[in-house]
């Protein structure tokens, strides 16, 4: 038997039992912390299981390691064949020049390989095709504007999900996504089984990664891009002409905002859609410690400029929101336990919170949430950080009648403002 | 390159930046979720480091695999070893006769060596020591019972700290506990450097499981009890004459409330107490989601009778209130994160949550709680659940002067109830 830990409550097992009022039946109330120097260890247990463990244990440590040391050793380990699996997951800023003023052991991106649409999609947006994956906020704020611009019969979708051996699958006997039902469902372009297979079909073949979204042009066979803003850019500013149906109508970037947006971006991007990955995937606790700093202290700026403001630039949402909304709606779900953003829960922030729910109430805007594809995504995904698989309940805030509760943010359009500011004068 | 994972943001590493009107400067916004695909990917890194790893890559898994497989093995061989891990860590129920009748990989807790104080103790509770730890909710128990019933000088305490190889140490050069500064520091009854020595000192030896708390005869060299209940209901009632001083001078189990308080320990003790670790160090699903339906249905139904009543057990604290406390104050800390139990933390119960403060304010039991000591015991200690070792930051709910705000349950107390009454009629 090997590896000891403290902290836990030794005592004999209890029968689950209820409260009631008339029992005389007294269970024993035995618990009491310990620390397992298991090899030395008294145990009797002649459960085969068991003995089994041990002698696994035995096999791989040797009988006669004291067991400190084996503790000790096996917690080296642990620990370092988590460190090898982080580096493959997330690539740590010791690999990289442009994070070289980071702590090391920060996270840093790769970079990618389709980072713009040509000029001429943008005069014609024809033939083409995107992919997507449900827990991947990158992805979700592709389905949100392409939700929010009327385009869901200009740009079929195919909707990918994580496969246990990492890759993105798609699902032959899933819905199609003709009728907008947001689950993973076959590749409706290609018909391929895996998203890999998809990108190795552009000319000229591809061994590079394979991530979602990615937009795919249907008759030239080739990846068009495959870099969330700059898709999202190409949703709310190409010309869809007739093919646009429903949709909020609204110019997510409108010129006059666009320097605004901008600004957002820069401060929401590193340390809020970023900062949630760099705490999580951090590989030191300097890493964490600045990532975490960086976050929260961004949330808590957001969570006062939205004290006066409904959307982060004025009274309607605009790419800004689109990008953070994806983010905060994942926050309570998965960040604040798997990534460890521990601090505050999204519901501690009455702001940042009743600014989620008002944009979830945007109708379009909640169609494309699937909470369940999310938390079953991340838990399943980042075997790293959840190396017992085990996926948690599901917080009670994170649901849909919570969410459409009222928030009251109308208030705060300047409209309203203007209307009760005159009321009062 | 080995594990692959989806959900990986990728994108070109961003310099950190802050929120500047005038700037025109644009940073790209690359973002998107990728699959790794790593032994067959185009990287062109050239770091030492990275290299190193992609060797060690490459000679534990072979270079021929396909990334996918690859990817599998890992998975499975990281899950594998955590099982095994958590099998030593927290015995599941498949070892267990009594815990039979729970799902598979439900934890099952291994008997104790000294359950019970000899009666003779209790009529000459003389030459007594005490072995705690801060992190141990079963230990904190002792130390609130210690502290209400102004044992201090009768009982002087030892406090030790998991060390990295899972014994508990003590501090040599930490300050003695005359004071009453709670960190960990020396062996004050036996001078040794770790429990486990002490635990050995006792005539016949010891090779069992060295827990906190420990209450020792410093005059006979012997382990008297190592049962927190035990310890607790022992220095509620037993006579130590004129070596009291201070204390709340209560009666924490009145002979009239006895039923009621067993009642309570009945459902506190398997579905939170022990729910709580039930959660954490589940093996399977299916024993994750019995215990975490186990700990909130317990902590609505407690939530629902605080609304009307101050204390368990009514307008007083009871042994049932401490065991209560001792959890609720390490929930949002550690157990709703690290354990899982990621349903509401504890500030989403109001009653609970101010229970919880009311029971902090009581300045003996505050003297017993150091969070910092909570954290780094759990988040170092249970190495399996955390890998990379990182301690995340302090929920901002989990500090004294947030525990320290009005909490109005006063109001509560049948006098006041009497008296609010008595005023409308």
């Amino acid at each position: 038997m090997w590896p000891a830990a403290s902290l836990l409550p030794i005592a004999t097992p209890q029968p689950r039992t209820r409260l009631s009022g008339g029992s005389r039946h007294r269970t024993s109330q035995r618990r009491r912390c310990s620390t397992l120097t298991v090899l030395s260890s008294s145990s009797s247990s002649s459960d085969a299981k068991e003995d089994l463990v041990i002698a696994a244990g035995r096999l791989l440590w040797g009988r006669g390691l004291p067991p400190q040391t084996l503790v000790s050793a096996v917690r080296s380990g642990w620990s370092a064949a988590w460190h090898l699996m982080m580096r493959q997951l997330a690539p740590s800023s010791s690999s990289s020049a442009a994070a070289a003023a980071s702590p090391p052991g920060s996270y840093a991106r790769p970079t990618s390989s389709f980072p713009s649409v040509p000029a001429s999609y943008r005069r014609n947006p024809k033939n083409l095709h995107l992919y997507v994956a449900l827990p991947c906020p990158w992805a979700h704020r592709v389905l949100v504007v392409r939700a929010l611009k009327g385009l869901r019969s200009a740009l079929p979708v195919s909707i990918a999900a994580p496969g246990l051996d990492g890759s993105w699958l798609f699902h032959p006997r899933g819905p199609s996504v003709v009728g907008e039902d947001l689950s993973p469902g076959p590749d409706g372009a290609n018909a391929r089984r895996t998203l890999r297979e998809v990108y190795g079909l552009r000319r000229g073949g591809y061994d590079g990664r394979s991530t979602v979204p990615m937009l795919w042009d249907a008759e030239r066979k080739e990846v068009v891009c495959n870099e969330s803003y700059a898709i999202i850019e190409f949703l709310n500013s190409a010309d869809f002409g007739d093919e646009v149906h429903g949709g909020s109508g609204l110019d997510l970037c409108p010129s006059e905002l666009k320097n605004e947006i901008d600004d957002w971006n820069r401060v929401i991007y590193p340390n809020v859609n970023n900062g949630v990955y760099r705490c999580g995937f951090a590989q030191s606790q300097e890493a964490y410690d600045a990532a975490v700093n960086g976050l929260f202290n961004t949330l808590d700026m957001i969570e006062s400029h939205l004290s006066s403001s409904r959307y982060l630039c004025g009274d309607a949402p605009t790419l800004a929101d689109v990008c953070l909304f994806t983010t905060l709606i994942r926050f309570d779900l998965v960040y604040n336990v798997l990534f460890k953003c521990t601090k505050k829960k999204l519901l501690e922030y009455p702001n940042l919170y009743g600014y989620t729910c008002d944009m979830y109430q945007i109708a379009e805007v909640a169609s494309t949430c699937n909470f369940e594809a999310i938390m079953d995504g991340y838990y399943c995904t980042l075997f790293p950080l959840n190396p017992g698989g085990i996926r948690p309940v599901m917080p009670s805030a994170c649901n849909h009648d919570l969410l459409s509760k009222p928030h009251y943010r109308e208030a705060l359009s300047s409209s309203v403002k203007q209307s009760i500011h005159a009321s009062e004068t």
